[in-house]
């Protein structure tokens, strides 16, 4: 099943058999609201914190899920998730909620795929009947966190990105009908001594360009064997910079079939400086807006290559780069 | 090779064929020393910072179990590790260091086993020819982050533990010798609602007696067939704790047959409180003295539970109670 040195083929091409897609305010403006399954009212989701905000989020989101999936909830086997918290204790809550047997990761913004990765291969080894796996951000929950108190109203540089509220979920299983997972790339993690956390897209891209380079060179394909090749969160800058990065590597990828999430989850006219971001990011538009174009035939085949930037305040504070991950899953329409 | 809801049998045996071990001079002056490959003289490891301290004690276990393993570090596949720094990002910089593809990990002290669990499901399923797997904590960097600055030099309760400097590192492969991992079991995360972040060996307890009592039940075996069943991190108090839960659930564990990685590490006369632990706690016993004991031939059996306190400092100051986690990894002698 391993092919190459860091790809996955999955004979058994596990089956994204529901999802569960879930937004605040902010996501309810934006660019694909008709591929959400419900949006809370404000950042508050009902509850007493911002973080407790975020595990709502994503109890939320499995609701959805399983309910789509015609499942009973104890029929899953196991639950991978992360997010950006410190401890990613909102995942972890959640897992308590559901309580299904957990497995917590951590890849930054590439957690959503770094979860598909590792979910598709249980089902494909027969390890699991059902997992559920995704990522969750929360906006005000992060900027606390990681920036300036939002208070304080401090401006932001053009290339700084804005972190999406949500959480996005899918349900894989070895049968049922909807998208297949075909294949996956784990990222190594790459630094080009970027020091800017207000503009990570730049600091990412070098890291999906490797990805996507690998993978494409370890299943022996083409960009052109997919219809589309989606960035997690490189945003406007981090998205010229990658196809710049591809095209040096000889590797071609059109502009129109070159799409990165942070670019399709808000519209234009929404104040989100280069783009969205966040775990949630990536999450979202893949199990929202992707998995709908494929399941109506839009599309047929994509891969989804989710990017993290894997700082954190005090690696900032300490002057050090900002180390980069990408990990790629490839979906297509399994009726095809 | 799902077995029951949230167990995995490797029929084809994935093999412990090198360790790494390393800690810092509190551990030099433990209980096992003999079973470290190296020690660092101080806690800043030659670094100029905690944090950088705690990516070079990974980086040195690295070096030792790939050397032992006689194989080249290009052939290792991927590198599963976390550790409980903010967005462990300890883990993020040794990997870019590795230059290993990177699958980033968080279950708090219980990420040795969650670890080893997916480690050895990659072995099993031919999804790698080579995994590296661990955990690793620094005392200073975790004091730093969880609990008061240690210049305050405020005391602690004797229900408190004491975090391990120290990575232990095991390299995986479907071939070659060395001690064999048979089974896994994935924890749910359990919480009896207690809300002491100075006592998470009653915390965790109820994790472990759940993940322990699931294992026997899924595997249907009993705990005598085990030479020893090994928790992670909960000490002396936790210990008694979840013995007494098993008895409960009418499993009897013999005293001299249930041992806690927190009360092997240090000696009694370190000021350990009730025991050690951290992150690198029940790696560095597991990977250090009971993988040796296995090779020797004194022990034949064993499972190991590490366990995890799932909390941050947001969660206790917004008073919410400590989820906990444990995951179970069984490893025999594989001339057995």
């Amino acid at each position: 099943m391993l092919n190459g040195n860091q790809t996955w083929i999955f004979s058994n091409k596990p089956t994204i058999i529901s999802t569960g897609v879930v937004g605040g305010p902010f996501e309810k403006a934006g660019k694909i609201k008709a591929d959400f399954d419900y949006f809370f009212d404000d950042q508050w989701c009902n509850e007493t914190s911002f973080e407790k905000a975020h595990t709502a989020l994503i109890e939320k989101a499995s609701d959805f899920a399983v309910s789509k999936a015609s499942i009973a909830h104890s029929d899953i086997n196991f639950f991978l998730h992360g997010d950006l918290i410190n401890q990613i204790t909102p995942s972890s809550f959640a897992a308590k909620k559901l309580n299904i047997p957990y497995l917590g990761l951590f890849s930054a913004c590439a957690t959503s795929m770094e979860g598909l990765a590792i979910g598709a291969m249980l089902i494909n080894s027969e390890s699991a009947n059902y997992v559920m796996t995704g990522a969750a951000s929360h906006n005000s929950a992060v900027e606390k966190q990681f920036r300036y108190p939002t208070e304080y109203g401090s401006q932001k540089p053009n290339t700084s990105q804005w972190t999406a509220t949500g959480a996005g979920l899918a349900i894989l299983s070895k049968n049922g009908k909807g998208p297949k997972i075909t294949s996956a790339t784990i990222g190594k993690v790459i630094d080009y001594d970027l020091h800017d956390p207000f503009h990570m897209g730049a600091a990412m891209a070098p890291a999906a360009a490797d990805t996507i380079s690998t993978h494409l060179k370890e299943r022996n394909i083409k960009p052109s064997d997919y219809d589309l090749i989606i960035t997690g969160d490189l945003a406007y800058y981090g998205r010229e910079l990658c196809l710049s990065l591809l095209e040096e590597m000889n590797i071609s990828i059109p502009q129109e079939k070159f799409l990165d999430c942070g670019l399709e989850l808000y519209s234009s006219s929404q104040p989100t400086m280069a783009g969205g971001s966040g775990s949630a990011c990536s999450a979202l538009v893949t199990y929202g807006h992707f998995i709908n174009k494929i399941k109506n035939k839009e599309l047929n085949k994509i891969l989804v290559v989710a990017t993290g930037a894997l700082l954190s305040p005090l690696t900032v504070q300490q002057k050090q780069s900002i180390p980069c991950i990408a990990h790629a899953v490839s979906i297509e329409n399994g009726e095809v």
